[in-house]
């Protein structure tokens, strides 16, 4: 009889939680939140560039000029460098630092590149539309990588593979690549660095998949109202206000506030947890500050120590599985190739 | 009767080729010239340090720590920085540079890492005995990792998956990994990164792993007396005399003139056609004019272009295999992760 009652029981309790689990889903997607597609052609549909259609030879390309410290002047930083990919496609420094050691003259923190894709605008004052335009930025910054288009192109067309493998991915068997066609070939390449993880499984049904702790951190990331701006595939990515009203403590460090319309891409929090230092100038170090500023900052609230420890746990439920990588060896050099310049 | 006689002399010359083959072969192992064994019993006893003996545990943990910018003390420069796997084990550039972008003191040039384990002492000068003792010097050089030894130690001991790690590979539950230990294994994983080629397959007794005009390369390299200083497996890593009597054109730039005894290790020449730039300073840029430069600085001698067309194409053949790498994802950083010091 108690036995009975126990299963019984039990059953409730488990029904219950599916239950729960299901309207959980339901409120999730209400507010806005989207899983990465499992269906690869719905996945092909969302990260795919028409303009720049994602193929296997670009995709191997791209890999290697992402990793090619060739691509910059002083022949040591590559896009790698900043947005490294054993590292949570983070640097883990506050400002970007680059040729000669230069920062960021804004004091702005390298974004992952990972599920970078999934943001509708890119660099932090939105300024770029996609990946493709967005890696024609690093390569020519002069705190980054601080090359010329020139220099740039004269590389990749004194290397006999890379004009090769140009000539395969386009079928054109008389390319000279531009400057414009490394970028693209890099920004193919990111579009593949997606990172799925247990949330899109739960997203898509599975109540197994999140702990009950991860719920309700989850439920209380949307009571809350973090999703406002923490929405979609990438839990940010869109353009929000920049918060001028009430800044937060370390607001003055950089003059970024925005940009002319006042507005800052919000970033992911796919990964969140391996992403330190936080915000747009890498000035907090630890979530808890994070969410709790954000709170204060963005919702007018104190978010309590206990739900910051929810929020937290249900974060780490979107440290997603990395892509493999195969660290490439590189087509050497030639007498043609420019030196590189360490001034 | 002219088809026999044509096979005949075909077979005549296939005989005399081989015989040729043979006596080059016994001609090279005369003159000190060893390949890398294909047994792997006797290659391990040639890599392995008794020691640190080499086990899987410690070559992943080895690989891991060795991409690891976080060792460093600005978070920014990994060992491959300078090594860089994917560009023959070199960075390119004709001085080390690291952190605040500062050059090595000496205009020293990075040597590579694939093979370094064939060498017998390590560094320009030969002050290291082995690997495990030379990964020390770049982790805490001021213009290279610039870290600490506590730095180091706290890194590794601040992120759990490290500690057990550590713990497996030296079979002790209560190890904290200390600078010692992080060297060692990072000296283990570079044991491993050995790039085999057709030379060694010619020295085993392949008649058709070289071409002719790479066999004329390497007899000419042998009889102009190359071979006096560049033999062994690694051919060089060896110490000798530094050239003096008759310093060479761009011998002025930076202040090294050998160590205290006038000694300079010799670089290997595997896989030299992608380590440019070439000598201790990192000043010559083209193979030809580093091969005519060792000829008149080192065996007092003119070489030809056309010997020297042919010695580049015997160096063409010790472009090895180099190992398979999986780009690693490194465990996440913790609170208790010193903070990036980019200054």
């Amino acid at each position: 009889m108690n036995k009975k009652i126990l299963i019984l029981g039990l059953m409730v309790a488990i029904s219950a939680a599916a239950a729960t689990s299901e309207a959980l889903i339901e409120q999730a997607k209400r507010a806005g939140l989207k899983p990465i597609p499992e269906d690869r052609s719905a996945l092909y549909k969302l990260i795919d560039n028409p303009k720049n259609p994602i193929t296997d030879e670009k995709v191997k390309l791209g890999k290697q000029l992402y990793f090619d410290p060739r691509l910059s002047r002083s022949g040591l930083v590559s896009c790698n460098f900043c947005h490294n990919l054993s590292t949570g496609g983070v640097d883990g420094v506050d400002a970007a630092t680059g040729h000669l050691w230069r920062h960021n003259p804004h004091h702005l923190n390298s974004p992952t590149v990972y599920n970078a894709v999934f943001a509708s605008r890119q660099f932090w004052d939105g300024r770029s539309p996609d990946l493709e335009d967005q890696a024609q930025g690093p390569l020519q910054a002069a705190p980054e990588m601080a090359a010329t288009r020139q220099h740039v192109e004269a590389v990749v067309n004194s290397i006999p593979t890379y004009v090769k493998e140009f000539r395969r991915a386009y079928d054109n068997p008389r390319m000279k690549p531009t400057f414009k066609d490394v970028a693209d070939v890099i920004g193919v390449y990111e579009r593949t660095l997606i990172t799925p993880s247990r949330y899109d499984k739960f997203l898509r049904g599975c109540n197994k998949a999140l702990t009950a702790r991860e719920k309700e951190g989850l439920k209380l990331f949307i009571d809350k109202g973090c999703v406002s701006c923490h929405n979609g595939v990438a839990l940010g990515g869109g353009m929000e206000p920049f918060p001028q009203a009430r800044p937060y403590k370390y607001a003055k460090i950089g003059d970024f506030k925005g940009n002319k319309n006042g507005m800052v891409k919000v970033p992911t929090l796919r990964n969140i947890l391996e992403t330190r230092p936080y915000f747009h100038n890498g000035a907090v170090w630890s979530i808890e500050e994070a969410i709790r500023i954000m709170g204060e900052t963005e919702l007018g609230e104190t978010i309590s120590d206990k739900d910051t420890q929810k929020i937290k746990a249900f974060f780490g439920a979107l440290t997603g599985k990395k892509p493999y990588v195969r660290y490439p060896i590189l087509p050497p050099s030639t007498d043609q190739t420019p030196k590189p310049n360490l001034k």
